[in-house]
């Protein structure tokens, strides 16, 4: 049986393949989350949301609840600063995979403080648009533990 | 064609199993070594090194050097606190996904800090002994992208 | 003479009352707005703004310059963030007064930092819904005391 | 039936009403405890105790266990520089207001930082005298909550 | 050859004039976006926006790339906390000056630190409403130099 | 009626042209005087001091108290360490820019942290030498301002 | 011979055995005191003094001072903020033992500082009342190999 | 006319001259005083007070408020931990000088901060014994100027 | 009945009395050993592993699990470094006593951090080789109180 | 017999008296040293020194040595930057007393730290320009003492 | 007379020459080694040691106490983090010189703190290879000034 | 062929050999730089230049600039302050070597951090007068092989 599974994505990955694709891809985000729709294949039924809002952010994980087994949520810039992000993954009450396209160990310093993987189920970070597929394979790994 | 990648386990988790299975799962290392080499199938060979000594994690990721096409390590507690394994990460210049079991982010303060996240490729937590075979799937994704 | 007091709430204050009710009690928003404004009587008028949006929150104090005499305001998670909310209280000109359910102080540290409370009248905390009661009449007291 | 409540005053505030009452206040420390038990009427029963040695203060919540249903407590300066008085207030077992005439974190920084509102019931402060009128009504209605 | 230019202005900054002129001058934004405009001449076509929301502002970066040639931006409050503003400013791919009022650095400690300054182009402040025509001027001779 | 301003350089800025002019420009700073004395015209007239001595620059500017109307500074290295030429900036009395011709805010840590920038009256940073004349006319047009 | 010992204890110790036996045991401090005593035997003569007074603590230990040969010395709570005890230890010229009932490193951060270890002959912690005879032993070893 | 001058010791001072006489010298408190007071002469009337109790030294400049002109005060160790003296200074009203026979500089790092100085008329350390006559004629030299 | 006990050594220890024998004493770990197995008597059977190795020290931890009743642990260095043998601690489920020679808070402020002791039964330090057997002592009575 | 004493000044010392007299009062510098002199009688022969110059200062000090009996220093803002004073302090072998006019507790976060104070004889401030008479007859007394 | 000198390699240095030499050099540890003994000629007779064992390293020293005369030591990255080598260096009681190839302090911000260097006699940084013998010769020269 | 090369030293080091010469030896600065050109023969020039002023150490650099090869520079205590330093040796576009006497290392915490290393060369450090032969030997063998 598919898991309903939420896909949200933060602040300017709206940009994606807009700007500079000889340096980010030539991949949009509409790109990518056809590709891992695909690669959901029958295992999960994909929604999306994107938004540069905090506050829509938030609201799509109190709509999750109830709605989604669980979020693969890429915070963006939100990662660093959101407290409010931290309280609404708290109260959407479900497993969320921390997902980032690149590695944010290795870039400034301020990148390497995340506000919210305390709370979530865990992270994936550094493989491009592929660390989405990654962390849905987690997720539905672990999703399938629980339901076992 | 199969990739050679080395699974590399730091300190203390060669106690998995040993001790309050009812807790940490009955699963051993071993047993956990073969499941992901039963995941990997013929798209990698897995080989296995474990140590509780920073020196022989050291050396196994030289040894790694031209006879390995990439490394999933889980450092353990040397996470926080070994700078040489960060330079012997850089200096064994292959793809290196840092992956540990727990979501290391919900515990103490002084394991939110990786001194090898950042020369490694990507980072993967929090998914228990799935979170090798997450780590494992997003080296194999990059391998094969960075071939073709 | 009865005061025109806004009831302002921040993000995920929405979701009172539909998770979990056997953690944080069977009252909604609206029940404890309800019984505020019971308690209020006809001390004071009380309108009322939810809103998971910094931006709106930012709107509501600025639309209470002028028109309202007072705010009883819980910021949620954004006061340990926003320093637009902060400039907000000093724009809008009216006593405001920080109210949190929970004692913060008893929580994560980063929660014992408020960037709001030094440009409010008061803070109050740790009371549960009656927070919003034992605040109001705070607020009422000072109101009556600065008229007289 | 009547909560007998603990009023209990820290170093310093004996000089309320002594000294510059165009600034302070003409109201004696005596004067806002008659406010307080005026104020309480028959919903409490208000002794007070003030001291400016820690050591009393410390003893004197020793006192208030078994005896007193709930203290309204205004530290002062030990606020910010007492884990004795942390551990009297988890000693003695009662629910405990931290309450100030001011709003501390309207002052210098090294009073934004309380070692004892982390062990209390709730905190207030920033409504001058009324604080403490504020504060026993809080505590008064979470004493009737816990009773019914 | 006139250059189109984005004049942004953050959270706040809609209250000018609007309270306290005696305080803060009667200049309401729209007087000074009139003042800057005329400053401008023909050197420049200027377009305005002002939000209170982050996202808002994150999205007039978006729009700004490929259809201004560059941003006389005041983030207000956001200067300090917002890393989705840093990522939209290095998205847009445009030559933006950071700009403020007041001298930043004569307030509170946390103003004191921009987490947008180091991918902007370079920062005015200080100047009351002249700081925005001294960054306008600035970012015409920047864009004139590139263009030389 | 033409203002009298010093324009203060402070260390290494004597190399500007000397050293690598393919990487910093050919002008040297007797040519950005020169440019910046042009640029003033009829409206200020334009005086000009080059000290690496932090003592020196300090004496500029007690020299400057009653014979100059303000000062363009460009303090260089001593920004970021010197609180003799801040107490010499509240000592001369006078409206004095803080001027920096790269984006201090895009380099090294430390050179973040201005101990001048409190006591001027406003920062011009990243504009290469026209940093010079856009702080300049931003002096100006306060000095106008108070004068009217 | 016997040792003349002091055993001294800070705040909130006398309140042992008076709340919670179940969960601190139904030793007063006064049989722990006699327990001690018993332990010592003939090896040395205990004098017991505790007080909530931080300057009752460091009169005790100026009266030690040509009195009594060492102290097994339970700060309590003062061991965290007192700078006075570290004097007052300094200035009895006794060895002190400074012994804590829990091992103080497994609780909150602020009870891993100690402002008085630095001052004293050893540290002893986490073995329940045993602290105590384990420090009492470690003191009379000392003293008589001082002695021999 | 001469002035009532109160001489306030803090903690560990009552043991000057009981301990190694070789080290500190032989002059007891007492000893210092009768110095103090012979330095004094007709220029002042000098009350002494020592006390090792925070408390008693925050009632002592209590009691001082009406009936002294001034103070100098060697808080000894509650210089570094007292905020309530702190206060007690404020609160008396009165010039008071920071007085130590050391200079506090050139020892531990946690004795070169003052919780008191902020809100001293000065601060005297480092001439022994002559501190107390170098305070006291700064003082006095204070108080005949304000007088004149 | 005698406990099996492990009495394990970190690093340098191995050359106790083998330098400087006039500062260190004449005693080798041998001979502390020897004196320590002497003091035991019947109550316990001591074993001693020395080690330079972190990883080696690990592995004694391991090997202690199911075979020891409890640790006596003096970690030398990696007391202040080695997470790897905090969580061998945890790993090895015994009673575990952090115990050092000397009064490591009298020494660098960087030996006054213990990664180790709160995982720890308790700490004893200061004692030269005695705190071997005041370890010992503790540990003893905490195994005879757990099984009676 | 006299002491030769240097008097020494800092940075911007040369500007007092020269602007706003009504808030810094009429007294020149000079004006103060003829004050100092007269206070000194035939106890001193002051030589006195100003310099804006770190390194005229660096050797002024350097001069000192075997010429003068002991140094009155106010160094200004140089206290808080220059180890290179603190060197030249400590070479030139002198009692040395850091004065300054001002509290310097009471103003900014960064005057309260001296880099100088830890290698003089003592520290004066907050007298106004008394603290250079009570500096001075510190000094001479402990001349006096040492000489006896 | 020739001096025996231990020439000391840590962590990864045996990976010098094998990886990259267009980055690194050629030449291999072994070729190093050969040089410094070349450079040595008949006034040092070298030995040599690498690892990557921290205990490994700890062990060297230790057998160097008693058959050598100094060592010059690259300890790699432990330089950061091992307060075993630190320790293990006073036990040696042997003038050490830490050596490093590269100048750390322009590298990444953690390797600028280095816990050995304040028990070496010395610190040689920057020059490749040559760092060794340039620092062979100052320990040989400090040798020879001992001696005679 | 001879290198050009400045030997330059910053403040206090004119003091060498002038007081305490059973401390700090006999030789004065004239005295070293003898042997430093001596040990130096015809593989270099060297010329010398001793300053306590920054802004002549920076004007020494800059006068370096085309005319010698190479800088030998021990900056005394402005390694720790001067920003200018840093900035004249990148302007300076030389090989420097920074070189100390003392092992900076083992003295005070500030004296560790040098703001001029991440700009240098190299760093030679504890040989005393011989730290620089040791430094220009190193300088020398760079400046051969940059040559080669």
């Amino acid at each position: 049986m598919a898991h309903d599974v939420l896909l949200l994505n933060g602040p300017n990955l709206n940009m994606l393949g807009v700007r500079e694709p000889e340096v980010y891809g030539a991949d949009t985000l509409q790109d990518i989350v056809a590709k891992v729709t695909a690669h959901a294949g029958d295992r999960a039924v994909i929604s999306h949301v994107q938004s540069n809002h905090e506050g829509e952010l938030v609201e799509a994980l109190h709509a999750a609840h109830g709605t989604r087994a669980g979020v693969v949520f890429n915070p963006g810039a939100y990662t660093h600063t959101s407290v409010a992000l931290r309280d609404a993954i708290s109260a959407c009450g479900l497993p969320v995979v921390e997902t980032h396209l690149s590695n944010v160990h290795a870039r400034e310093e301020f990148r390497h403080r995340s506000l919210l993987a305390g709370v979530c189920l865990g992270v994936v970070a550094g493989f491009g648009w592929r660390s989405y597929t990654v962390a849905l394979d987690g997720l539905l790994a672990h999703l399938d533990a629980v339901a076992s």
